[in-house]
């Protein structure tokens, strides 16, 4: 790793080291172009095909059906919390949430503003979002069920699908896209910021079932509109080129050097039940979400007070192992694991775990 | 140059080589952090130096007023075109627009979607947007006035300010911010898609009077309200980093290395007067624009005929000189002279341009 910390961040979060190196390597002449990927035309055929890899390399990896497009679009998932009510709740329909943390409140909250027809179906705010509920009814006939595939600040993580009997399926995957395979038949709309397991921040990858663009009304702001970016390949305007870039090397990286989602499971399986399984072991450290609800992705975890959590953090920063802070609403301590967190981080991680527990248990 | 080739392209454009080299030296390690600066949160006080930095030097350069809020946005002015309307139009009110071009016409057909009063006061679409019209009566009360104050396509350049009396200008300045020093007093907003002169494509320099913001509806989606991003210092949610760091080295440049807007503009001006005087006196080309209309940033030119226009393209870019091909909608060539275009790109040009001419003349 060199001058390299062990980056649990959790978002903007560690990069594959190999990316960062071939983007460093071409950052001044792109591929034999004399120009940065930056300075170069979105319509030239050199940036297409960048961009048009990226999207086949997402349908590979998520294994799309055809009648999916891949857009990468700007403004984050807080784009989207209104963007997919906004385009999807047609007159006289409504829509069903789920409630499982920070970000699907977020998610409501923007359906709420727009006075958009929505139910939340089920939530798991009566005991602080630490689980993932089992139980809930999907409305017959809702314009469909949008969930939070991973909760980055409570640390919790759907770990099959929601049932929803054949209404569209909406997910916020900003935490855990790229991190694991599913089914994708039920999805109307994925979006995802890249910002964790994609790249950098700036760009949002959103894939949308074609039947749902017949829903985007006429009316809205032609920005606003999915149908006027899945007509123009994400090219309507400017796109964040060097973001989707480094999100392409990243995809490659998933691809290519792991050898796809099966395998990249299988790495985070391994790194997220290492850590899970010495918290549980320590007798000093406590993981605060429900043991059958447990993110992969990001491992939340308390000590028996604050200050020693203030003083493991600083531990920790000092001997290169950053990002451990949990989030400022929630405080405690929290690894992020996304796919570019390697196995040798996670082990760093645990033997200073274990020796701060020997001095201070 | 070495490798580097010399380029007009029309956004995204060329950037300071020293700001590709400072990114590219640091980009695994980001002034001994550790990490990317891709790969750092946006809440840490390493990103929050870069975010200010980048503020404070476009309210230095610009010589903004202390009550203009600096913002840095996703969208790119495309969504500027609805959000303007939406945060500043009151019930009631009436917003004024002067058409020059292709940019203002799409700014016009986003407010024209909202279903918001607004009125096209002054249009050079009667010769094909080739000038800046110098005959408009702005609106008692409008709301604000918009203009585009340069435009790429057609290559033509708002010379001074309008005279909007007492009404708020409102500017999309995407392709000729950083050019020149201008009087920021009569404006309400000025906007600009970073990918000509601030940086890489991916980020919205905003810049907001404080007063303007009491205008923002509650009942917009939160992302939508220039409030949210105003209250937030631009971290409501997660901002695109990498671009606004690379958009900081660049302003930094532009200060620290150039001298600041004064100037820059004399370096523009240089580089504009050359090749229009060669144009002028070619007798082969010929420029579109009319002369006291004429775009510092984007110099538009025909060839006594189209086949000469791609052989002229083709053998430029042969020679390492790239980005010629005028904007699809109309053809001819254009030389984009942004900041980071260098005096002897514009050498590099004539020579060819004098060449090709006494072949083909």
């Amino acid at each position: 790793m060199g001058v390299r910390i062990h980056n649990f961040n959790p978002g903007p979060a560690a990069l594959p080291l190999p990316v960062l190196e071939e983007a460093q390597a071409e950052l001044l002449d792109f591929r034999g172009t004399g120009m940065s990927i930056a300075e170069i035309s979105h319509r030239s055929a050199v940036f297409e095909e960048v961009l048009n890899d990226a999207a086949a390399r997402v349908k590979r990896l998520l294994n799309m059906p055809e009648h999916f497009k891949v857009l990468f679009l700007q403004g984050g998932a807080s784009t989207q919390f209104f963007m997919v009510p906004m385009n999807f709740i047609p007159e006289g329909s409504s829509a069903d949430y789920i409630n499982t943390g920070t970000w699907s409140t977020k998610a409501i909250k923007e359906v709420e503003i727009l006075g958009k027809p929505h139910k939340v179906i089920a939530s798991s705010q009566d005991r602080d979002f630490c689980y993932i509920p089992r139980e809930y009814a999907v409305s017959p006939g809702a314009a469909y069920l949008h969930f939070t595939s991973n909760n980055t600040i409570k640390g919790t993580q759907w770990r099959g699908l929601p049932t929803a009997g054949g209404v569209p399926l909406v997910s916020d995957m900003s935490s855990d896209i790229m991190s694991r395979p599913f089914d994708p038949k039920p999805f109307g709309l994925i979006y995802a910021g890249a910002q964790k397991n994609l790249g950098p921040a700036g760009v949002t990858l959103v894939i949308i079932r074609d039947d749902m663009l017949e829903r985007s009304p006429k009316t809205l702001p032609t920005m606003l509109r999915y149908t006027t970016h899945a007509e123009k390949n994400s090219l309507y305007n400017t796109p964040p080129c060097l973001c989707i870039y480094l999100v392409q090397l990243v995809l490659k990286w998933v691809e290519d050097t792991i050898g796809g989602l099966a395998a990249m499971e299988r790495l985070n399986r391994e790194k997220a039940d290492l850590l899970y399984s010495y918290i549980d072991e320590s007798g000093f450290y406590k993981g605060t979400a429900d043991e059958d609800s447990r993110s992969m992705m990001n491992v939340t975890f308390r000590l028996p007070a604050e200050d020693l959590e203030k003083e493991l953090v600083a531990e920790a920063s000092k001997n290169s192992l950053g990002g451990l802070k949990g989030h400022r609403s929630v405080g405690g301590c929290r690894a992020s694991l996304y796919n570019a967190v390697g196995i040798d981080s996670v082990r760093a991680l645990i033997e200073l775990m274990k020796e701060f527990a020997r001095k201070r248990g």
